[in-house]
């Protein structure tokens, strides 16, 4: 490695990669410290005041905040991902997000190294050096956790506040909570610590985004959700008739009042790429409210078979974006398909916002595939009733024949 | 058609059957009522009274409410079966569990005939008649709704009532209510009438099962589910401390807890079998509280691409158990698959019921496939960070290789 | 029915659609015959002659072959449609071609029935009357074999032919074929009669589109096909070095070189949608050529991973194309991502045609995936072998902890 | 590590390994040279010479033929595994049964260390190795195609063959062929060399296990191969009559004929699990025959709907075995599913050889699903063929209502 290899940092401001900072520049690296404002309630400047105070030789801090929302959140929502049936995808939506603009700052200065403070059991590692490696082929990853001579010298907190210490860093006097946080302006998400026994109830006093549903307001709170091809397009409040139209400011207003009655947290185990498994606890208030506005209109609109296959495409969809293969192969095919199949999912869902939890009431469509003429049991129209009986002695062959041929059913 | 033949027919003590009651007697049938218990809130002795007021031949209430536990919704619990998202199947289940009871009645007295008054739009009438023809394939069934003379005759409900005043049928004086509703020990659905516009919000006296959330105790109340094989062996009230065993008695226990608090009230609309789009709202206490805890139990206990396996597998399974093939080829072997994988699914999940909604806060099982020193940030176990640099960089292949090939990817 | 109603009849100047021709015009309707010429060897002027013989108000012969090849053939080699992994849909296809047709000229006269001579046990009337609901709702549908005035009057081969000489209609003096055939220019297919016996192997005389491959030239003969997107655009013939490339071209120089050598030659049982299982004998000489170089070059084109979805939604849309959904909201959208994904599938492929049988030899595509540089043994290029350690160590913390938590793999 | 630490390596005879096996020890190994035999044409004897030769402490020799056919091979061809649409997995089964002896060879010896000769872009080494791992997790393996000080000693053939010569390892005067080979008693597969490039034609002189067609019988050839629950329990040389019933017998039979008539020769590009696509030519002649018939049994036998799950379970079984995951989670679950599925697969297949193929020509089995009587044309027997206008009437419902509110379809 040559000296004056240039190396950006992707830096949090936190102890960890205070130290890696140092860490790095006792290797032979030029560090540019990089952040990435994702919308984490975060001072800045001090974290670019501490950086500097540590050697960086530039800090680069990029709002990225209406990328996330409108290319990563947005869609999101529009194919409609979770993983394993309940995690919204709040940190891995963001992962690709940091790591463009980690890239291009690269890119910009020149620098052939990119380093993280991830930890070598988790997925954040993968979703980071895989897009990075996506974008910028050539690159070369510095993952210090993952890095021998790191892991030998720092085994545990007390190393590295030992290094922080004799190294001029300053080290928080708040002593650090009890498992390990991310936030950004769809979730945080708390992991580690305490929380890696699953059968520990998680501390009521975790959550930072939204208020303990027991404190929430009793009385109901009306929202309606309007929808573009499966895009959030307009939230209006029902009460103070506001409406918000820039997808940044639906999802504030959404985690404001979702954050107010306490909706969106779960807790959960997972399945982590690497192969273990880890428990997790979430909050993502306007992205739940957002997904199960979208969850409603989608089957509203949508052909019952398209939305059988469309399902099976976000349920990969879902797997590729938790791996960290927003930029494969993969990815940019399947969002495709599902962007494709959002062509109808245009109209509104009134959802009630009630403490730690929400649910649509109501739903409209201008163009509807709901025909409530032909479903009415009131009405004779299209549909000829009678038809049913052939529908249903065909659909019934192959099961007769089945018990013909192989045996009664077991009842 | 002989004058003598017999016809068994599900009789629900309710305007409508006890007009097809006298009106299969018009056609020249001996008629036998047909009544399943399967938990519906019902007064079997004045349906019973009815119906031989009606003229009925014979009058059977058959209790089958533990059969409909412990063979439907039991293994519907095991297999995690949801349809489209968000429905946990009550009326689909308890369909085939009727139907067997009432071809075993059938059967018994000799009768060729099976008459019901499902609608010709619904998929109750598919759901019968499929499994009737799966299990007595040579039945005759008369379906009223889907006659032509019958449909001629009644065109509306006002036509019933007169036909029942001039034929001696008690006619309610309660007014029927704007909707029709489905009843068992796991749910009630309500549909038709006013709920037909999705967007016409449901009116909140509609549920019977459960209390307005908003009147719910504001204590959170724990209950801790145990599984073996992914079948519910034990319900503790943690409040309480006793405890519930048999399927039905834990069933119980979670409907009056779950009932208190609001639990498992959801307003949908979904895609019939026949393929028109009905709206419906329902409400499932006890088996939202299982479901959710067998979900999380679920994640924890299997391997990650068992359960995506499952997963589809359990997709399929719903859409057949929703579509009327409970007795069918496809289902008697994906059921035995989805068994297959339930086969480590055991352990014990605390849920939290909380005004509206339950959540799972805490789970654990004797054999782990969570390992917790593993996971652990801060124990070098069995995994090798260092591993993960070579795992990134070979899934990274064909990332880059397609941006070589097709061109870079768009940001 | 008014007595002037107008009917379009599907007319294939059989015994069959000649006797319906009369039986409608006893019926009191006005019979407009239709024939779409899709390829099959048949004398049109013949036909024409022999309808209006029959009391056809009007003939109408319709060419449809190059719609048919290049809207309904060409579409399938690039979706890589295969039924039941063997059948390559040459009826299937034909079907919505014919319809649209069909509803074309209903529309033009102003006719609002369409009859049909299909079978009631088999895909053809469903695929034919599926594609006339969806292009023309209001349309009524007159299906004789499915009539039960028809069927008691004529059941059997035996009161069609006295039914023909009591009306004039020429009877062929020569004895019909112990089976049943559908031709086009891309397969014929033949089924029931003696083929009904699935242990009775099929007479060698059957086949009409393509040689016995005993009889065949020894020498092999070598064709490239060229695609763009996945359609074919070029076939040379590497012996003559002539090239063909309009669609309709192609297909049949395939079909020729193809019937020489006796390929494409197929007897199954396949599963009918109507729930039955039924055997047929189909010959398909250049599709299978076309097939089986489409598939060769898009595995060499395609990512794996995007190949993988690909082929799932391949698999659905070959049983909607089989089942008669061309013209359906799932088809429409399936095909939209099939073709999505053929974006890159560009270039060449070399294919040996032997008696009875093709194969791929070699391919080329001008921008590869295919990376020799990177794969060769002998090179040390971008991708470094190391990797894998990490790669292989992650890939087994599943398998390996599944081992710890739940006992040992047997062997 | 220890000077005394012993170490297995699964040894082949050729140039590589016997540089390996001197270069182990070298490093301070005992080398125990393990050689399984899976019916690869080979002098066993002169390599166990061959090794001692070259300082093995001890040479194993285990013949696991008959365990490699009826644990790897027989379920294969019950599961209908494929790769890709036409790789039957000859290496990649033979792999996990190699493991299994190796793994126990080690266990008994007290080995730690496991080695092979796999190159480092291949598939092998993720099959030995996840294997080796599931069996025995504290393994370690050495792979020197990985290993930064072998690579840089042995860049090319060249130097293996120098490093020979001064150790005294014995150089086949022979020059090697221009590919490398994989043979056993399932298959043999060609790969890298001149092969590497995927447009240059194979050499025909390339196959070992099977004529060249051009030169094979010109008289058909036929077999009737007999299953039981998807398993080949029989096979009959319909020309002389013989009969075989032992796995291997039916394999060994097979083979033969199947090697004289030149079947089951393909020459394909394939995606490998590293991430590269590679060309490979294989030739697996009684593997075809039986995949085959086991194809044309199955669906016959099968449900439709069973046919299509199996088939997505099939799909995903092939992708883990292929990639080296016989023994993990995902493949013990699948094969128990897919094993489930071929309780009725039951019958015999009459299979015709001809020069370069085999195909179906009847099948029969004792309790058939196919039903002859049902699906004939001339017969009225159980189905009613009225039934198919409301079966029909109704499916069509999505396709029209999808019109009315979308927009009519493309034609």
């Amino acid at each position: 490695m040559n000296t004056k290899d240039k190396v950006l940092l992707a830096y949090s401001g936190g102890l960890d990669t205070s130290c890696i900072l140092k860490w790095l520049q006792e290797k032979g690296f030029e560090v540019i410290c990089f952040i990435a404002d994702v919308g984490q309630d975060e001072d800045f400047e001090a974290a670019k005041k501490k950086a500097f105070g540590c050697g960086a030789e530039e800090v680069i801090i990029k709002d990225v905040k209406e990328d996330f929302v409108e290319n990563y959140i947005w869609p999101s929502i529009q194919m409609g991902l979770v993983y394993e049936e309940r995690y919204l995808l709040g940190t891995s939506l963001a992962r690709p997000c940091i790591s463009v603009a980690l890239v291009e700052a690269a890119k910009s200065r020149g620098a052939k190294y990119i380093a993280h403070g991830a930890t070598g059991k988790g997925n954040d590692q993968v979703r980071f050096e895989m897009c990075a490696y996506a974008l910028f082929p050539e690159v070369k990853i510095i993952s210090p956790w993952r890095d021998d001579d790191f892991c030998k010298r720092f085994q545990g907190r007390l190393d590295l506040i030992k290094y922080a210490e004799q190294n001029g860093i300053p080290v928080s006097a708040k002593p650090s909570a009890p498992w390990s946080t991310d936030a950004n302006i769809m979730h945080i998400s708390y992991e580690s610590g305490i929380l890696e026994d699953p059968n520990q109830i998680a501390p009521n006093n975790l959550y930072e985004m939204t208020k303990d549903p027991k404190l929430a307001p009793s009385k109901p709170y009306r929202v309606k959700i309007h929808f573009q091809n499966g895009l959030p397009v307009k939230a209006e409040d029902m009460q103070s008739m506001k409406t918000f139209k820039k997808p940044i400011d639906i999802l504030k207003f959404l985690n404001e009042v979702g954050g107010l009655y306490g909706i969106g947290r779960i807790d959960i185990v997972e399945n982590r790429f690497v192969g273990l498994k880890s428990r997790g606890v979430y909050e993502t208030p306007g992205g739940t409210i957002l997904f199960s506005a979208h969850q409603d209109l989608e089957v509203f609109c949508l052909d019952r078979e398209i939305y059988r296959t469309k399902s099976y495409l976000r349920d990969s969809m879902s797997v590729y974006v938790y791996n960290g293969f927003w930029f494969s192969p993969e990815a940019v095919f399947t969002r495709k398909c599902l962007e494709l199949s959002q062509e109808h999912v245009n109209g509104e869902v009134i959802m009630e916002l009630m403490p730690g939890y929400c649910k649509p009431l109501a739903r409209k469509s201008a163009q509807e595939l709901y025909n409530q003429e032909l479903v009415s049991m009131d009405v004779h129209g299209g549909y000829v009733p009678a038809d049913a009986t052939g529908f249903i002695r065909i659909n019934s062959v192959r099961s007769t024949e089945f018990a013909r041929a192989y045996g009664k059913y077991k009842c």
